[in-house]
């Protein structure tokens, strides 16, 4: 963060040098003394309490002093503590955002091969805990394919759209009103130009729609990556023992321990997004031209988003490029439910003929012993053979169109790319 | 709800009636029983608890019943509960999201006159809780106008995109495999066509991109509205009294007060906006292929937050129509800190003449004694005109380019409507 | 709540009354009026808008009205809206509380009668999803009971010392002063004494402890409940089916499901409890006499509290009664990861004798084959008996002291009843 | 917390040396090495990554190392990590609430002075952001004492009741009943009385009541200290001046500015505080005998608290310390509502003479020309002398009882000490 300041200050006395304001060796001066700064993080967040509140006049006087006298009259010229840190805000956030996308991009690519992979895949549907009806692995991975890659390219959208802030002491530019009389608006963007940043409508010191909508991007991503995370640990359960981790998180005291680390990580990174986000909307109702406390809060906020997104990412790449996918378990855990886990075809089939509640009853009878299901269909459908029958009652024949609808998510997530 | 519930089940009827599944006698039966259906909220909600935890099995009961025997078989043919309850839910979303832009509009509307009238209009710039420079009250409104065009039209882009929900048990569209074979797809976008809805790429009961992106974009909303509400609700106090509302509420004792209600009740819906989307985040982190609680948290707090936001947009737009600006005392206020408030001009100005060190020095005498400033200020530099000096000391001309920037804010808020 | 306001009103005029401040006619009116007025809450609603933002002022007009002529200036007498809506919001919740209270004392009669029948059920622990050592269903339940019995004691603590509100405009209660010089604090007192609540130190308008208070013990509660939530519906999963409830929750569509939906339910309003809190907590951060914004957040926040963690404790209490225990399913899951779920033991035992990586090489083999365990440990330890293997490979024999920190828990519910 | 962690190591170490199970010799050997143990908390981090999601395993592996091949069998023995951590995590919270603690006393002390010196100090009551009725601003002084009082005790109440956490992987102390049988509980006493804090009835692994219990104290701290934090920054407006800050935070740009700058970090601190308390509300709601992912969340919640409640007692110390009081300002601000303040007043006393409309009528003209309320007084009620009508009007003798108050919050206080 406090690279991006120096970087936000170079950016502003070089536009400005571009303008004519400041003078070429000055520009230079500053440029030149602020890769050179050490800085010395401590010092300076002490100080900011005896300050503004803010790092930026302490390290105001560091980079002034070594700037040099001659100079020194050009930094910061005409600027707020507020778009300097905004500014800098916003440039750290492109660039963590940027390695961010690379591990989505990296999840997508294994996402992708394990939705093709696993095609046809049986595994148990489980609604409100229960088994329901089948569905493929694929077909799941491809959720949350769809999921991470929506979230993405949301993200992807607001962060080449970050806007710079220069808007001086109130928001009217007034101090450039006196400095470049005429060329307020060009001093603007020729500031977003030096910073790769957008310029913006209006200074948004009080205006916090860059802030939320970015807060809004980064959560949609704790929610995509979550929701793998709650998935994978939850067929990673020793009763389920689908899907496990390539290595396995171990324990201090129990040898035999194999803990799907990754995705308990990742989980407990997706848990807090939502709530750092809320807190930047909050902040982001902001009293006057500069508020007493919201403004102040918003820092650390989204300094952990970026972090706890960008953990979270990192994980998700990891844990799915180790993920190992157990089909023998996810074929015997859907025998578990036998026939009963197509009870919904039995009853829009066989309701029909025998009637609903006949069905019903036999269903019934079937959930304390499944095997009675097949003969009692076998005595109540007599004109059935023993094939029509099988496939009636086999799981993998009740997939729907999971392989159309993956082809449908791959066309998505491509034309979304 | 309830009424958008049937109209879903009336939706999927006619889309499947639309592909031969449904004969025309009972689409039009179950048309016609919906309309009739007496809706007992209450009944429902006691029936939800023993049943799946949702209102749709009591209710498909009573449709049934009213539908009567030959058609009954044609009602909720292959959907789950979530299809319904999902699809009602962007249904009313929908609908609610229509009154509230137009309440958005009517405010937007109010925001500009304001901020054409009162381009000019100075008024004391605050950071802080201190005043810092001068800025106008249209450049204010300006700021307001713009945070509530980009919420606006975030959330229509929204609005305008809700997918209807057809995924059937898992998600896999297995029963319309066996109801519809090859034709599922095609039952999907005719759904979402009878809906008035949008088909979705995969069905998303635990990919909650929809959700989350509608709870954001309302959160957003409320973002918007509540920073007006902030900054009228203060600018209204006894000691600042710049802004009234048109007929403040009353007191059960003082007969003399007239409260802010109008911002007092726009503060508190906004406030509750953060936290009701980051639960819909929270909820969005969604196991299995229906989960265990997240998803009937949902239902309570989307409603919160269409209710909330509505609420606001609603109280915002009659505070805003009825809003009373004392010009006179935003110049009077402007006063209290007599030449204090150009410092920063004085100093850009002052400071390459005299340095910076000796201006500070006056500007510091100057805060416990005012007037002194213009006297110091003609002793050190004689050469000035008083109407050179009264310039540098005059708030009203130390605006920067609040009226070029309030253009820039109607052609945006134009560009984007 | 409307009920309660109206009684709060009569509690006023009979602590008045009792002073000589309200004639007995007088208040004999009011107590009469109150019992007979209609209330109409929707109007109410709109009023309150133009109004003071709350209903206190049109529900003033209607009871002035039915009060007559004569009593009318004896209504409401030098109290401020703040003073009967914030008892009143104690009073409710404090009715509320009890109904609560004993839906936990029969979660808790349910759950020390599971914990003493289930003392030595053993069941396997489970730590970051995966099988750890044994423990038992009984010390599970008993940890259930810990948790309930000391949310509920903490709420009991709190509800037992509600204090009424009663400060006038701006709670320096000069209106007694003026009414009842000398005795304001004998009314403070009376008033509380005939709502059966507290009086306080200083009037709480804006030193909102009673609020956050009781808003930590509810969340406390929904915590408490919550973790039974998540356990049993986690435990009823198809694939681990340990637990079930009595009479499970059907689908609209799958005839064999059977969801744990009291769990499921549980969960939905657990989830919901920390956030309402946390909105509390942020309205009690209250500036000046009374906010503008804050408090009018609490009474819809206060009430879903109430509401919330009410449906949860009633819903816990139906649950567990009907909570269904499938022992020989936990003795099976248990044996699924046969000896290694107390390798744990098999370290602290061989590990010494073997050393600790002889043994752990030992267990790595047994994660793939769990049968070479025993076989290993009849190799390298020769001199021990079948029936000590047996035994130190038994679950059933690992299983701590839980029996003793069953009795413990007992004792410190007793304690703390 | 690597410090703590190390304690709680030598706690267990030692703990286990008076019950007889590690020699003098190797507990001897586990205190000096993790007296001397250098930490290096990058590198334990990365490699909580790949172990246990947590920091114990690479530690105990360094511990170990340093202890030496004889001693290092002791080290750990039979604890879990939880075990390990949640001591930690208690030890590390009990610590910083000391230093909290010392923070609070020093700031209650500088409030009871307030509340003396300020007894008779008129001051604007101010409800929904106007003129409501007079104050004291001793009495206001004395709310803020009592709030800051009451979050005190329940805080130290908690702190000195905060359990040690042994349990072993499932809570059952198996590993303990191996190794020192019988003895179980005596260890968990001795346990807890080297570590200085509780036994509990039962591992609380997840049944997490201390940590709730703990974050709700804390979180009752920031809010007590934030309603500081507003309503400082509130008086300290330009516009109400009637409080400021010893030394006001500067500014980059504007050379006049005084921040009320701690007043502002104050409540940026407490905005935190009521949300990290939720998020470990949440967290609190744990699945099986150790989470996946909810436990892990629990560590930085627990770390930002403390950190946020510590920084906000330390500001408020300094701040109160330091807070310059403007009676003149706080006088000159009543008179700018003139005698409308006194309205309810007005209306009590004149009300039964003159009827209550007249009297309201009368205050509806003064709204907008104070001084004519005095003059209708003065035409309505011939018989009042000048002086009982001075008196009628006069905001200074309109305070109520705020003096018995302010004494009535110290005796609160000192009893509540």
């Amino acid at each position: 963060m406090l690279c991006a300041i120096l970087d936000v200050e170079v950016g502003l006395a070089t536009a400005q040098n571009r303008l004519g304001l400041v003078p070429d060796a000055a520009a230079e001066a500053i440029r030149n003394a602020a890769a050179r700064l050490e800085l010395d993080a401590a010092r300076l967040a002490l100080a900011s309490r005896s300050s503004g509140g803010n790092p930026i006049i302490p390290l105001l006087a560091d980079l002034r002093s070594a700037v040099g006298p001659d100079a020194s009259n050009y930094v910061h010229l005409g600027a707020t503590s507020q778009d300097i840190l905004d500014s800098a805000l916003m440039l750290v956030s492109k660039r963590s955002i940027s390695l961010l996308v690379s591990d989505l991009d990296s999840a997508l690519t294994t996402l992708a091969a394990l939705a093709d992979r696993h095609r046809t895949t049986a595994i148990a549907g489980r609604t409100l805990t229960q088994h329901s009806v089948p569905t493929t692995f694929g077909l799941k991975a491809a959720g949350w394919m769809v999921g991470v890659a929506d979230a993405r390219r949301f993200l992807v959208t607001i962060a080449d759209n970050l806007p710079a802030q220069l808007g001086g002491a109130a928001g009217t530019l007034a101090s450039f009103t006196q400095l470049l009389p005429g060329r307020e608006l060009a001093l603007v963007d020729a500031f977003a130009d030096e910073l790769g940043l957008e310029p913006s409508p209006l200074p948004w010191h009080t205006i916090r729609t860059p802030v939320i909508r970015l807060a809004d991007a980064l959560a949609g991503v704790g929610v995509a990556l979550g929701k793998i995370g709650v998935d994978v640990s939850l067929l990673s359960r020793t009763e389920i023992a689908e899907l496990s981790e390539e290595s396995g998180g171990g324990s201090s005291t129990m040898p035999q321990k194999q803990n799907p680390i990754l995705s308990v990580l990742l989980q407990a990174a997706a848990r807090n997004t939502p709530e750092i986000a809320a807190e930047l909307h909050r902040s982001a109702i902001a009293v006057d031209e500069r508020p007493d406390g919201a403004w102040h809060t918003e820092w650390q906020a989204q300094r952990d988003l970026l972090r706890t997104t960008g953990g979270a990412a990192s994980l998700a790449a990891e844990l799915l490029t180790g993920l190992r996918v157990d089909t023998d378990r996810m074929r015997q855990n859907l025998g578990l439910t036998g026939p009963l886990i197509v009870s919904e075809r039995v009853m829009l089939v066989a309701g029909p003929i025998l009637g609903k509640n006949k069905v019903r009853q036999l269903i019934a009878v079937a959930a304390s012993e499944p095997a009675s299901l097949r003969k009692a269909l076998t005595r109540e459908l007599p004109d059935w053979s023993d094939a029509q029958l099988n496939d009636l009652l086999n799981p993998e024949s009740y997939l729907g169109i999971s392989d159309e609808l993956i082809d449908r998510a791959m066309a998505h997530v491509k034309a979304s790319g």
